[in-house]
């Protein structure tokens, strides 16, 4: 276990004094720059003023304020947020509308419908829908009953139409969860929009609710605010977390539309939503939240996302054709190098790779055979080249 | 809703400009008061120097310090620390424990025990092992498999033991979760130490794993730091949150002993714990648990501690043989009494009782026909005789 002692913009620095770029923005979060100062002076005053409060039947400016902004940006059909602190009970809150959303009305759907190699959380509901099972093992007899789809392509796209067309004719599949466009803890493996679209389409025809986990993808990674932006029928349910504090203090939206929300909304007692953490829409972190969606809207960094896009375009054109690249992907910021050999997800190999990284002070986190780019906004030209450099040398020691 | 605009200390400020003392500490997390500044100093350097970074592979000093802080006022036999982010993981990261710990053993126990009127969370696993269901309706078929024991008590002790000696013989039960004295969200229902003790006791032989969740009785409010301290027996795993963190940002942490720990320890991955969430650790929510730790050790926080309980006992004198009190107890600085009338949970009843605390100042939240109060550490005395005075003219009205 090595020690971080310091982190300021796109760099951390160990307790030996070694600094290292952090490519994955400690795991997609810190979009804007460790200890940003835009951010902390925020944070900083509203922690003298309101620290935390219960959040039933009180409400609070952050929260208020986050709220607007946040509509303001999401795809139009999204109306309402529910509070939640991560990624996990984010899809637990989706998972637990979707069964609900059809309860309410008398209806027993209670299958949910999920992609292959799909990964939504720890947690007993989270662990259900996700399909990367090896560390499922202890726990799989408890889980909801799921049923999986494969990412669509423009290839299967056929096949699992007429897939779905004669399965939702059993009218008991409740939701459908997806990461959108990238599935991160597969590898950032990703799919089509398009063939996406026509899924969502037919799901939604069939009163099946459709819950986009964009934890990973939200707050601009794609290129978008959203992945969701790419893809014309838009999800009834989206889970946000991780880059939505901008990395400082944990919380997760679970934001849905009018027709869902008022499913639950009603004099009865039983109808209603019941998920509540303790902290749930804690000041500090709508502050951060606010802070960091303004960072993102403004032209600065809508500009540096486009840079990095370009660059990583260049990047590519230079590595795609090495004998020891099996392939290459991108989508907005993210970028990723499928390695031309079979690797175990944390092998010794994976572990040369992480080591070979660490030596040149990058900090990227390789999965099996992948190894994968997701930057700080702020990233410099410099440091990109700087990270491009590492992968390559890193092609000469596998 | 209303809007709250500020907090210091034992107030809350609403958008009108008035305020109420904060009864109930904010949910049971500012005991050491809001915005406190000893506090707030420390999160603030933090914030500049280290705010978010991934904890695997990585360590930093707020998490390692905090560890060895926590592990000494924690029960002598719970040796290693998971972090996670709200009462609710920690309960899944227990019931995780409990599972695999058997599986890696390669038995085969598959049912949770837990106590009726339980709650341990909002998400599917918390959800599966709380027993107060009225909210659970859309989703109990997906609940893990859960069988429930009342509360302990030296009249229905004998009838427990009796009960378990019998069911233990199937050896399939694999871990016990339970509020230690006081159940929260029961409306602070409150049993037996010496009752529970010979569950756990019986539990333990039979290999079974206890788990006391300690997210409400944590951190010195039942006179001890822990009600676990209370109970001869020491639970295998608790689990921890709310006053963790002082009541600035949401974190939790699962404590276990070596026992445990070691079911786990492996070169095969498959036997390892996978839970994860991003922003797990958070060096801002360490450093705000750490300060917290401080001011509970301190003389100043253990003398107002036992200057509540002095209080609430005095209160009870007075109150305890009013017609209208059905009941009354106490367990250190939690303080409950029952009116002597049938009420809904979140009745019209209930709601006329909230706002009467909310007309005078105080802001508690009744539970049916229980008033609980269960203020901040630094709550001075004329403050408690305000809340006293609120409880006792609500007798009036009802």
């Amino acid at each position: 276990m090595l020690g971080i002692v310091r982190a300021k913009g796109t760099l951390l620095f160990d307790e030996n004094g070694k600094e290292y770029i952090d490519g994955i923005a400690s795991w997609y979060t810190c979009m804007y720059g460790h200890c940003n100062e835009c951010i902390l002076n925020r944070v900083s005053v509203q922690m003298k003023q309101l620290d935390q409060v219960v959040f039933s039947g009180f409400t609070h400016e952050p929260a208020v304020r986050l709220s607007e902004e946040l509509i303001k940006i999401l795809p139009g059909n999204q109306q309402k947020l529910f509070f939640s602190d991560n990624g996990s009970t984010a899809t637990e809150v989706g998972v637990k509308m979707a069964l609900q959303y059809h309860f309410n009305q008398g209806e027993k759907r209670n299958v949910m419908l999920a992609l292959e190699d799909g990964f939504h959380g720890d947690t007993f509901g989270a662990m259900s829908v996700s399909g990367l099972s090896v560390y499922n093992g202890p726990f799989e007899e408890h889980f909801i009953q799921v049923e999986r789809i494969p990412a669509p392509t423009k290839n299967n796209i056929g096949s699992i139409l007429k897939y779905l067309g004669t399965r939702l004719e059993q009218k008991n599949i409740a939701g459908f969860i997806y990461e959108p466009l990238v599935q991160g803890a597969a590898a950032m493996k990703m799919h089509d929009a398009e063939a996406l679209n026509k899924v969502l389409k037919l799901l939604q025809d069939n009163d099946v609710v459709t819950i986009a986990d964009e934890v990973m993808t939200g707050f601009g990674k794609t290129g978008n605010y959203f992945a969701s932006d790419y893809v014309d029928t838009k999800p009834d349910v989206i889970c946000l977390s991780k880059a939505l504090t901008a990395g400082l203090i944990p919380m997760a939206i679970t934001s849905c539309t009018q027709k869902i929300y008022d499913a639950f909304y009603s004099d009865e007692l039983k109808k209603g939503l019941f998920h509540g953490h303790t902290y749930t829409a804690n000041p500090l972190a709508c502050t951060a939240a606010l802070a960091g969606l303004e960072l993102l809207r403004s032209e600065e960094m809508q500009h540096n996302i486009e840079r990095i896009i370009e660059s990583h375009r260049q990047f590519d054109l230079q590595i795609k054709d090495h004998p020891k690249v099996g392939g290459t992907r991108q989508c907005g910021i993210i970028y990723a190098l499928d390695l031309n050999l079979k690797m175990e997800r944390y092998g010794n190999l994976r572990d040369r790779l992480f080591r070979h990284f660490m030596d040149n002070g990058i900090f990227l986190r390789p999965l099996g055979n992948t190894i994968y780019v997701l930057p700080p906004y702020i990233i410099t030209d410099e440091q990109l080249q700087k990270v491009y450099g590492a992968i390559k040398s890193a092609l000469e020691i596998v």
